[in-house]
Order: C-alpha cells, then sequence, then structure tokens
C-alpha cells in the first residue's frame, strides 16, 4: 500500500514517522514550499522522553507527485480541509482507485471530504497519538494511544482492514469501529471543554481541574454538546462524559493543548469546527449552547487580537 | 472639613492629591504598614502628561488617627469594604458627626456600609476622573472626568453641597445627583462589558471594537445589564448603553483596564462586585444572563490561575 501523507503537522509527521517503519513507499505533501525544502534538507526529528530520533522525509510541495496513491492521510487544520480535497480531485483523475482517511479534529471534515471526492472514498479516524509540534520537522511524541479507523457508511470495508494491519505492524495501534461518527463525537466532546478553556486561561489541560471555577466551566460546556448527542442518538465510547474528561485532563495535565499553541503562536485556530460547529448544530436542534457560543466567540477574538495582546504591566517610565 | 481617605490606589491617591490643594486637614489611611510608611517617606508622585509633581503624604497605618473626621472617602476595592466599615465603625464611637463617601465601582458598597453604619451615614458617588497606579505611591492622571454624588435616600442633603464645594474648589468637578443608584449603574453597565473582556482577551479597551467578535459580546453582556435595568426601572444617565459604551472605548482606548492590570499583577479582581453581582441580580430577577455569568466564572478562574499561566511557547530544547 502506497501513502501520501498531506500536512506535516505533530500528527502528520508522526504518522510519517510510524509509517515509515514498514511502509516503503511513503510521501508527505506540504503545500509551503519553503518548509517543504527545509524538511528535505534536515529531515525529521522525533524528540521522546529527552532523547531524539532522527530520520529522512521524502517530501514534496507538488501534489503531482501524490497522483498513484491509494490512500491519502488527512493531516491538515480543518480549515484548509476543502483546498485538500480540490487537490486531491485535480490530480486523482488517472487514479480512480484511492481512498482518503482523515485523522482530523472537529466536526465537517468527512462532509467536505465526501462532497467533493464522493462518499464512497472517504474513511475517517480518531487518534490519540500524542504529539507537539515543537518547529517546524520536529516534534515531542508525547505518547501512545488508540487510533480508531472507519467508514460513514458503517461498513467495515476491505480497505479498512488493510489499514489497520499496516498501522499495527508499524507500532500504530489501530482498531476498525463500524460507528465512525460515535467515535469522532467521543474525542469532539473533550476537545470542545479542554481547547478553548486552556486557550483563554492560558494554562496547561491540568490546570481546569484545580479549582471550582473552571472545573465547573468544563462541565457545562460539555453538557450542552452531551444534549446534543443524546438528541443525534450518539453512541459515545464512554458511559460518563464527565468521568472521561477528568481522565483526559489527569492523562494530558502537562499538555499544552494545540489550540493554547495557535493562540500563543498568533495562529488561526480550529474553533470553528469545534465549538462552532456545537453552536450551529445547538441552534439548529433547538438546544442552548450559550458556552459554546461564548467560547468559540472568545477564541475568534483572541485570533483577531494576538497581534495587540498586553502580557504584562510594565510601570512606565517617570 | 477634615477628610479621612481609605485605601491608597489609583482612585484614593488621586482624590488625595487634588484635595490636599485646599483642604488642610487631610489624611490617607493604609492598613499596610510597610506600605504606609514607604508613601510617608517617598511621597506622592502624579504622572501627567509626561511630566511628573510630587507631594507630601500625610499617610497612617493606624485608624484611630482618623477617628475625629467629618467625611470618610472610601477608595478601597469592593472586596474590603466590610472590612473597612468595621474599621469605621469601631473608631468613630466619640465622634457621632459623619458621613461616609464611597467612590467605589460595583454593586453592593453603599449596602455594607448601610448595614454597618446606618443608612443616614452613607454617601456614595462615581468618578470619571482617570488615574492608574504604576507602582505605590505612583499613579498616572490620565485625564479629567465628572464626579456626581448622592445619597441613597435620593434627597439631597447640605453635606452633599459642602462635598461638592470643597471637591469643586479642589478642581474635582462635582455634581450632586437626587439618583444615585441610575448614576452608579451607568458606570457599571459600561464596567461589566470593558473589564471582563479586555481581561479575558488582555488588550487595552479601544481593541474590543477592532473586530465583530469582541464587539458582539461587548454588545451582548451589555444587554443583559440592560434588561436589568429596565426591569428595576434604573434610569440611566444616556439614552443608548451601546452608543455610550463606544464611546467609553474609544475615549479609553489606551487604557489598561484597572481588572485588567489586576489580573496582570496576578491579584484579587473585582469580578464579584461586577459581573458577578449583574448575575445573581438576573438570577432572581428571572432574566437570564449567560454572559455576566460565565465571564463572572472566566475572571474568578484567570485569578485562580494566574500563577500556572504560559504566556509563551518555547520551542524544547533538544
Amino acid at each position: 500500500m502506497n501513502i501520501g501523507i498531506i500536512g506535516p503537522g505533530a500528527i502528520g509527521l508522526l504518522f510519517y514517522f510510524f509509517l515509515s517503519r514498514k511502509v516503503k513507499d511513503l510521501i508527505l505533501l506540504d503545500k509551503d514550499k519553503r518548509r517543504a525544502l527545509l524538511l528535505r534538507n534536515k529531515g525529521l526529528t522525533v524528540v521522546k522522553n529527552s532523547k531524539s530520533y532522527k530520520i529522512n522525509v521524502n517530501i514534496t510541495a507538488q501534489p503531482q507527485e501524490l497522483e498513484d496513491r491509494e490512500l491519502f492521510l488527512i493531516c491538515v487544520k480543518s480549515y484548509d480541509t476543502l483546498e485538500v480535497a480540490k487537490t486531491i480531485k485535480s490530480i486523482s483523475r488517472k487514479n480512480k482507485d484511492y481512498f482518503v482517511l482523515s485523522l482530523q479534529n472537529g466536526l465537517g471534515n468527512l462532509e467536505v471530504l465526501s462532497e467533493i471526492l464522493g462518499e464512497e472514498k472517504v474513511l475517517g479516524g480518531v487518534t490519540n497519538m500524542g504529539s507537539t509540534l515543537l518547529s517546524p520537522g520536529v516534534i515531542k511524541f508525547a505518547g501512545e494511544g488508540k487510533t480508531i479507523i472507519g467508514s460513514l457508511k458503517k461498513k467495515t470495508v476491505p480497505v479498512l482492514r488493510e489499514i489497520r494491519s499496516v498501522f499495527n505492524s508499524c507500532d500504530i495501534p489501530t482498531s476498525i469501529t463500524s460507528d465512525l461518527e460515535g467515535a469522532i463525537w467521543s474525542k469532539l466532546l473533550i476537545n470542545i471543554a479542554i481547547n478553548p478553556l486552556t486557550s483563554i486561561l492560558r494554562v496547561k489541560n491540568g490546570e481546569l481541574l484545580n479549582n471550582p471555577h473552571s472545573s465547573l466551566l468544563m462541565q457545562m460546556v460539555l453538557n450542552e454538546a452531551h444534549r446534543i448527542t443524546k438528541r443525534k442518538r450518539i453512541k459515545l465510547l464512554y458511559n460518563d462524559p464527565q468521568t472521561k474528561l477528568e481522565a483526559v485532563c489527569r492523562a494530558t495535565s502537562e499538555n499544552i493543548s494545540s489550540m493554547l499553541q495557535d493562540i500563543l503562536r498568533g495562529k488561526k485556530t480550529e474553533i470553528d469546527y469545534l465549538n462552532g460547529a456545537i453552536y450551529k448544530l445547538g441552534e439548529s436542534l433547538k438546544i442552548p449552547t450559550p458556552l459554546n457560543f461564548i467560547f468559540f466567540k472568545l477564541v475568534k477574538s483572541l485570533e483577531e487580537t494576538s497581534l495587540k495582546r498586553v502580557d504584562s504591566f510594565q510601570d512606565e517610565k517617570l
């Protein structure tokens, strides 16, 4: 199976690192030419427990070089999904035998990919492999976690078995679900509580549990979305979302969430596809989601004001 | 008229500076002995337009030295009002002829003072004199503004005229209102929008207007409180709160709000007496105030997490 990974972020690079163990024909696409050149020259470095591992990366900025792929792994931010879908459509005219597998966070990615490429081409998944981008081409492997893959049609197609086999052989523990939507929402509910709150308060994940005020806000924002899953009869992978949320906060207590990293770097976040999507769904279902709306708008405000941030109060010179 | 000012913050020091022009018998009370000694030794410095003015301060940490005061100006943070009220009660046993005038922000200060000292002793006011505490004993005079004083009983008692006369003679433009509650709420509605949002986003006042997301949040948090003023038949000093809010943001665009200063310094804020008070009133009146509740809880969370703040994302050493 030849694989093309699209997006050189934390997850794209981590999957490149693991897949390179067995997948001989592996290529990474980065639309940023300068960064692609940098990564080709200096390679990929993975840091784990203060040790670091370095490998060469077969990387390109030319989508055409991916036209023969059997599998595209989509690892870009959600706001780039549409562009990536169009790119794949344009290069895959000759090759009809391909699949795309989105490992992205948030809602709406599979829908965008399906609309452009056709639902039969689209697979999705959630991964709990922990990865933090430290600088271009350098990631920290923050810990092993399960990857769950499936298709929107709720049937296990043979390609899923093939992908599972490849992933597992490369030390990416992977299973197949017949309920992809449930898996996506199970991760989403945790992300909509941790990501915006860590960004607004500028704290590590574990800090959210340490006082009654932020832990109440976490509970409330999660409850709003939990009501939506009940109404939509989505089956979560855990029984009690609050208990799960606390467990994730504790297990990742020293992590700086990806959204907080984006805010601190002055980058765009995925808030539209997390709390923004929950708010819009809530509106259409007439389920009130004031917390999700306000977190959505606060993070949008943080994005907009990043260059004007006041980080300390300096005594003025006399 | 001899006057005691309680609280050496931005407003207490600014009023000391102006009142010292004509009031011969003026004393400042600071419960912090070390800071009081520092201010006695190094004096008070007021910076205005890059010029600075320095005067000596008659300051004490001993409440007994204020027992003969005819007027106490209350300039402490709202969470210290109860303690100040008890202090005044304990030192004013011999002197029955005194008044207290609260120039504090937020709701509830006059009620606390009335409960301890009796309503007939209590005067209140709002001031738009601009002052920023740069360091202990050093303030920036950010611009002249009106001071409005009145009593809870909605009648102009002779002492209000006397205070107005003293203040005006000291270049503190002052008028008397027969509707103190209206004046307090008129300032409150602006503060509950600007203070928490500047603190959460960490921006100067003017920045809030510069994007659709934060300006929408300002509108919404103000509207919730505006509904409360209508229900309570409180008459505001302006017709359109939104227009007034925008005007204040523009006029103070380069200011760092007092709440943001507190957050950046890791200090307690007055959020309980601003959005916290609005939220509680909303609950009792069954007027929904989700924005006020969430801003209240977010600022409480910011207070609690100040020592754990992540201000930048450092690339980890390899």
